[in-house]
């Protein structure tokens, strides 16, 4: 049996400002990094060990990752960062407020860019700068791998190669393993790894940085799954995520 | 005409303490945290830029990195964690202070442990907790590669096969480089680079949390060095390192 621990980053500062973040490369906020210390405090309580860590190129992954590993005394732990773990992009209403837009567009119509599986949002252009084919970050992947836009779907379909020809593997090896990524690309691993519906995972709402552990049997099949840490807090955070969008 | 960057970690606790550190994972004072934000800071100001970091498997290393690319805002740039750019392996003497080892065994013979190129100090037993086999950390490299002491002779002949296979012809691919490490696995690299005699290599003390610019010409011999920042201030901090050995 093979035990995963997933954490979704802490708040940022956009977060808190209510913009659309998408591939944005924001920081995380001083309640973000408290989160991520408390992540890390948490799987060191209960004694966590990890042999390597997976995380996106955007900051707020990379950090709470940080802030993890040095609360539990594992920094020294091999880290591999992927684009594939980003964030969903969120195209050209990446910066933009979302109740501004809720205004502007409709509740309704943010609610389908923000909740649909397979509705993309509008697409940036290559000249924009937010196109992440004009960051040095992005600059040795192949332009046709980079979105303009992304659904759910689109997120799911990029980051599942990376967990078939990496972390699956790597985890098979018996290593164990921790990933720090995003709202998004986090569902798109527990959509597979649990087969949940198009119509079930866009309502799912992963807390931010509470550890999330899942035990697979030998062909990575989910056995169980659950939340690290006070089991009413966490309750309180999936709720808050879900309220986001509405128009204030 | 390529460029690469040292530096060394900035104070660690037990540099405060006057302890000798080697393999032990100490963590950076606040002062090395400091140093390590304010080396981050140079290298913002004069617009370095890297594709590439290699650190040592010791925290003290891995977080003056994190500060320096998080100051920068490089922390997506791949970094590779290696124990051949440890700290030099202090041996037995790993935890004592380094005064009272000098009033004990003789202000004459702690330089000689400190400063010779090929005396070793008193080596660990393989049942010492501070062995490295014992240790998580090293358990899936070969017992043979793990030091029970080293002289610098010996830091230098495991840190080459890093240079050799990996760094160098990653800094011959075009990408640029940064190594956050420690005083002896960069006296290695520098004594290598410049060709510098064993009796100077000794001598040469790099200042903590400065960073050390190398350009190096297309077979990666050196053109010139220079440290960023303030002259005077690296001047006495290379001073101060000097004076540690002494009983007081």
């Amino acid at each position: 049996m093979y035990k995963l621990v997933l954490i979704r980053h802490g708040e940022s500062v956009w977060n808190k400002s209510n913009q659309f973040t998408g591939w944005t490369d924001v920081d995380l906020s001083e309640k973000g990094v408290e989160e991520a210390i408390n992540a890390g405090k948490l799987l060191k309580e209960e004694g966590y060990e990890f042999d390597i860590a997976y995380t996106s190129v955007l900051k707020r992954a990379i950090r709470t990752l940080y802030f993890t590993l040095y609360e539990t005394d594992q920094l020294w732990i091999p880290v591999k960062k992927s684009w594939r773990l980003n964030e969903r992009h969120y195209g050209a209403l990446q910066g933009l407020n979302k109740s501004e837009t809720a205004k502007k567009e409709g509740e309704e119509q943010v609610k389908i860019w923000r909740r649909s599986y397979d509705v993309q949002p509008p697409a940036l252009s290559e000249d924009d700068e937010r196109f992440p084919g004009n960051e040095r970050k992005y600059q040795n992947l192949e332009k046709s791998l980079l979105p303009k836009t992304e659904c759910l779907k689109d997120t799911v379909e990029r980051f599942l190669p990376l967990w078939h020809e990496e972390i699956a593997p790597t985890i098979k090896s018996g290593k164990k393993v921790i990933i720090s990524a995003h709202g998004n690309s986090l569902r798109a691993l527990v959509k597979y790894l649990d087969n949940v519906s198009e119509e079930e995972i866009v309502g799912l709402n992963i807390p931010t940085g509470i550890p999330l552990v899942y035990e697979l049997d030998e062909n990575l099949k989910p056995i169980k799954h659950y939340y690290l840490g006070d089991q009413e807090e966490i309750k309180k955070k999936m709720n808050s995520v879900a309220n986001q969008g509405k128009a204030k």
